[in-house]
């Protein structure tokens, strides 16, 4: 079988689009350079703007002095935090459930009185030139008193760390079907919320297991490394309207966000999404636009700010770094009895790590009846922390998929046979939440069984093969689409999904497969925040969910009123119009029928414009999972892991574009293989990253990675029309175990924190001493 | 009275927010020069184009080398009709059954291979900036064998006239309750259509008459004189979809003419409207766009062409010149018994002119029980006429107004009462066509009689005072609107009519007053063709009808959806709730009431966002009518005429913004002035304008205008929901006739052509001897 076969099992129904590979839509505009990203956008009068950040981790703003900067010919503006409106440090809800302190994103956006990480912004310069705000930015003095950083969690928790927020308060939530216990608060402290998950009876669940095994785990940030740096112009004009171009992964999530930290009116701005080169999760979060937005308002023109890479490095939000300790109890005959796991991860400067993630899922893919797991969100001086791919799952199934693994060796059970006897399905109870509808994991593992990889033999020294599974529940959300037909019969399609991953060719194809027209005559692109209605942003792997879902829906709306018209074209009532594959037919003449194109061709003498219009919020529990298998052979001499072949298997539900699919699924595996082995925010005593650029900062090439396989499985979720569960998160969910299973394999010694990179390798191997 | 009072008569209803006059959405920018005009646009590699035009009024082209041109350094191409697609000389239904020729159209865009006025275009060049290509133009070698040129209808007529077109041929077209004639067609003419319309029995008619007066009348062509000249942006991208920037009356019609002449599927074409700095009628052809489309595909870059002032004189289309003859008979009584009129109307170089408008409109304010027009539609020398504000009905009135005047003064009645006597109401059958429905001429009248103005004596010698009315019949036609609600209750319309007189808030309005909410909480914008359902042109007086008719039925689905939301948020049923003024109320208990704003707040959490939408194609027959007073005073040393005050009453309908309406009436009168008194294509007799300026076309500026008095007459149109009709261009329809009028009654002698300039007028003084 070759690699570049489509490969998908269990698909049940063939559609006429979906599950079809069509050209893209954007294809040309990208292949050609003309699509439009964060920085390509230029008007008259437009101003630069500059950054200044802080040189310290950890520092006491006592005063800022901008005259010399406002006074350098070509400078326009200078902002510093006091420009943005008081807005308290308390937690609100910004659009669509989303609760974001917004004291803290605007002291994130401008430090108030305290820098809380290296490149912490401080203040901001518009002039005329990126030159001369570069220049302008040098001029402005800060007096610093100069604290004591904290950088990781574990540090940060110690009796004694320095406190890096006057005014944090600890909650404690306990959830799961274990019941709640009391909420507490607590002041002076770094740690900003813990979690407690329960299930049955953790005590008599260990009491009865044959093998217990427990380990530590840990893992240093990593950044997302989307391609295109953070850019962000913006324009307040004479009647306070803003308008706000850039590159995000929600332009709503742009208008709302900023909106608050301006206290403005959501309406009051409009954001432009342009085309966006990868976010990961490290774009839904504003750190450029309030700034610009300032501004522009204190210049009256334009203001473009553009991050360096090092800016991205040191001033926008990697993952988190974790620490994990897991304990899980088995029979001899592999059955998980107990479960138990603390989970504590570093959120940098303001509290918000993904830790709830990774606790809600590490144990998901297995039916434990008894488990435990306590969680902490810590801050420490660190870039103030933001989403990757699965939040928290990938570290969270870095530690308990390596667990597994160590079991099934004690037990000498095959590792997808372990996972098979385990394996949640319909009604399985997870610890952390509630209990499964159908579920595919069961099919990802029979899928890997019976893969030619892994019914290859792996022979020679120094190779390994690790098997790692993974969760993730896949989010829907508010989503809008506007189907407006030509008179030529294709259709303009507007919906609000910034699009990273081809999502408007796959809500371009829910719209080609309801009426049953080619997709090549549907246009999609991605709408403003005043042309579209509210699309929650693309994150949660939703967008094919939910922006398929309402462009399903807004064809649907065309389909009802081109009926509409062919029944007055033949005086008829629409009941007696049949619509199928794109062909009307009237029901009492089987001789009478016309073309989509014919009835669109003459849409305004029935009625004028046919359009079609959709605005959904569909939630879901459509849990998905994955199951990867890595080959590796590690060099004893160098240390170095070389991936020898990488297979990906991943339930989805329906892949809309196949070929999408399988570009998520190995992206996800590159990333986690990054992460795996030679990703890391190197950081010094001081709080500073050392190795800020992509020379430094190692991510992997196409020359470190093989051809990556993947198997697309289909368990069609059904809440949705055509099953779509979510893809691209789940991806990232088991490489870094898998790889860290592989390597335990080849060397024979089992490596517990992250990058395993050669240095760490050779340690490993030297202290196993296997070399 | 204040002539700044709003001075509103029969107005029936009080509404919340129609009637009133809030700022205008788009004010701001438009005062700050904000606001982005057709020239306004620029981007990253974009080129100038310049058009090489005709230096002969009609010759043949025998070859065109661009050689040179092409070799100059800067210039990246060259393009000629032949890089046009073929496109026959047939007539073909241009979107939404507007009729049009599109091998006209192509050739009128780039000559084939006749030139048939002088500033035809002939040639464009697309280099990297204007002077290189005003420099490549030069460089462009036509060979012509140059031909006579026939510069009026009349000579066009004649025996052995030049022939334009070897192909043209005439259709006779009979119309109106007369019945049928055959239709015939001749080749080797000019005359490109005839018409003739027949009620009653003419020559029994006339045999009735007391007084029978004929007279002929004849009007030379004017400009509409708008600020902006046209400006055109083309970019053909490399996947072959092409976008359009352009200021025009229609960005729909920008898109469908041009992918006609192109032969593009309109869905290829995204055609972008900015704002338009004035069009009348001018802006509903394209010139530029086509040709910048073709010199971006051969460049691959994108091109944009804006015209000089003179180019545009030379280049597009004004009115037409016209001849008029008109007999009609009376009763001593003053009832109007027989009309006959003869209309032949000048196209320019295609057929076209508006020679329909006049015959159609002409005796349509009078209940004439026998009647014949015929007219004839004829080509010239001359740039090819267009529309210019009820496109032809001036003329007529011109001339019938006057006759009116004349038969008044014959019998010695008040011409307000002679109008009186014969006007059309409810069921008068038009010698041209249906009869009317409810209609407000008679109010006009008694307005005019009763105001003030009309009240006043005017003494002193050569002073005149002149009435005159006119009529016009109003478009609808389709058009689309898209209503967003935001969570903070503000509503983003989107719709699809450029904006010349204040549409936008117009529309905003409608959506304001269903709803109850301020209209400032409403922002209004003009989508593009792929944004926003077919719409069609700003033309035809059709805005404030069809887009305030497609926007009021945005908001009600809005209401609809708000009712629907507050229903989920009470667990009730729609039925249940009750909408008043922004407030939604639970019908069985009274304590319970949310704002718009509230329920926007849940939006998200009821269903997702709420759109509202909808596509319209109200046709309707909204028959107003004006009727106008002006007073001059005539210096008889220099011919000089003043104009001491003025007067327009209109029936509007409904006024949904009265400032608006105003304007658009002294607008039509300020225009009419123009026309009637200073504004002419002085053409020497090789067909060369030779006043093609602002400096020598002498339009009036404020200085040469009293400030006109407007009453806006309202009997309410039962076809649209607030009763509108339309306004703009029956404005222009009395002016000529009025001023006509009044100078005849200021030296006692009638003019009957125009301009009547300081020379016509001495000469007429000295010819009557009262000077």
């Amino acid at each position: 079988m070759s690699v570049f076969e489509p490969n998908v099992v269990l698909s049940k129904i063939e559609y006429d689009v979906v599950g079809k590979r069509p050209i893209r839509h954007d294809g040309v505009d990208k292949v050609t350079g003309r699509a439009k990203y964060g920085a390509d956008i230029n008007m008259a009068g437009l101003l630069h703007g500059k950054i200044l950040r802080s040189p310290h981790a950890h520092a006491r703003i006592k005063s800022i002095n901008t005259k010399k900067a406002e006074l350098l010919p070509g400078v326009y503006a200078v902002a510093i935090s006091s420009d943005f409106p008081y807005v308290s440090d308390k937690v609100v809800d910004i659009g669509e459930g989303e609760l974001r302190n917004i004291g803290f994103l605007s002291a994130n956006c401008l430090a108030r009185d305290k820098v809380l990480y290296k490149g912490h912004a401080v203040a901001a310069v518009a002039a005329s030139s990126p030159h001369i705000a570069d220049a302008a930015v040098k001029l402005i003095e800060v007096d610093y008193e100069v604290l004591k950083p904290v950088l990781t969690a574990e540090d940060a928790m110690k009796e004694g760390a320095p406190i890096l927020h006057d005014l944090l308060m600890t909650t404690t939530e306990a959830q799961g079907p274990g019941g709640t216990v009391d909420s507490k608060e607590i002041t002076n402290t770094n740690v900003g919320k813990s979690f407690e998950f329960r299930i049955g009876d953790i005590q008599e669940g260990f009491s009865k297991a044959d093998i217990v095994i427990e380990e530590s785990f840990s893992t240093v940030p990593v950044h997302q490394g989307y391609i295109e740096p953070h850019s962000a112009t913006a324009y307040w004009d004479p009647s306070g309207r803003v308008t706000i171009w850039s590159s995000s992964q929600g332009q709503f999530t742009v208008r709302d966000q900023t909106a608050k930290v301006l206290d403005l009116p959501v309406s009051s701005i409009k954001a432009i999404p342009l085309e966006i080169g990868g976010g990961f999760g490290g774009k839904l979060v504003v750190y450029l636009e309030p700034v610009a937005v300032i501004l522009s308002k204190k210049s009256g023109r334009p203001v473009k700010i553009t991050m360096s890479r090092s800016e991205v490095f040191s001033g926008s939000g990697p993952t988190c770094a974790g620490n994990v300790w897991v304990k899980m109890g088995a029979t001899t005959e592999g059955k998980f009895v107990a479960a138990e796991a603390k989970v504590v991860f570093g959120a940098g400067a303001f509290p918000g790590s993904p830790v709830a993630g990774a606790a809600r899922c590490m144990f998901s893919p297995y039916n434990i009846p008894n488990g435990k797991v306590e969680a902490f969100d810590v801050v420490t001086n660190m870039p103030k922390v933001t989403a990757y791919r699965a939040p928290g799952a990938p570290i969270g199934a870095y530690a308990v998929e390596q667990v597994v693994d160590m079991i099934a060796r004690r037990i000498e059970m095959d590792p997808i046979e372990i996972r098979k006897i385990n394996a949640s399905h319909e009604g399985t109870q997870q610890i952390t939440g509630p209990s499964f509808g159908p579920v595919g994991f069961l099919e990802t593992l029979d899928a890997a069984e019976s893969h030619p990889h892994y019914q290859s033999k792996l022979d020679g020294p120094f190779c390994g093969r690790g098997i790692a599974s993974g969760f993730w529940g896949n989010n829907g959300g508010p989503s809008s689409a506007i189907a407006s037909v030509h008179s030529d019969g294709k259709i303009s399609l507007i919906e609000g999904s910034p699009d990273i991953g081809g999502t408007r060719t796959v809500a371009a194809m829910h719209v080609a497969e309801v009426l049953g027209i080619p997709v090549e005559n549907i246009n999609p692109s991605v709408g403003d925040t005043d042309s579209i209605g509210y699309t929650s942003q693309t994150g949660g792997s939703s967008v094919a969910y939910k922006t398929g879902w309402s462009s399903y829906e807004a064809a649907q709306d065309v389909k009802k009123k081109m009926i509409e018209r062919a029944a007055i074209m033949w005086g008829i009532n629409t009941e007696q119009v049949t619509y199928d594959k794109g062909i009307l037919y009237h029901s009492s003449d089987p001789e009478l029928k016309m073309t989509f194109n014919e009835v669109a061709e003459k849409m305004l003498s029935t009625g004028g414009s046919v359009v079609g219009n959709a605005s959904t919020n569909h939630r879901r529990h459509a849990p998905a999972f994955a199951t990867h298998i890595c080959d590796v052979e590690v060099d004893p001499d160098t240390g170095k892991v070389t991936i020898l072949r990488y297979t990906t298997i991943q339930d989805v539900g329906k892949a809309i574009h196949p070929s999408y699919v399988e570009g998520q699924l190995q992206g996800g595996a590159a990333q986690g293989i990054g992460w795996a082995l030679n990703e890391e925010y190197f950081v010094n005593p001081d709080g500073e990253m050392v190795n800020g650029t992509f020379l430094d900062y190692r991510m992997p090439i196409s020359l470190d990675l093989p051809f990556m396989d993947t198997v697309i499985v289909e368990v069609p979720h059904d809440g949705h029309p055509y099953g779509v569960r979510g893809v691209a998160e789940c991806a990232l969910v088991p490489p870094l175990a898998a790889v860290a299973n592989a390597v335990a394999d080849a060397i024979d010694s089992r490596l517990t924190s992250l990058p395993m990179n050669p240095g760490a390798i050779l340690d490993a191997i030297s202290s196993n001493g296997s070399a």
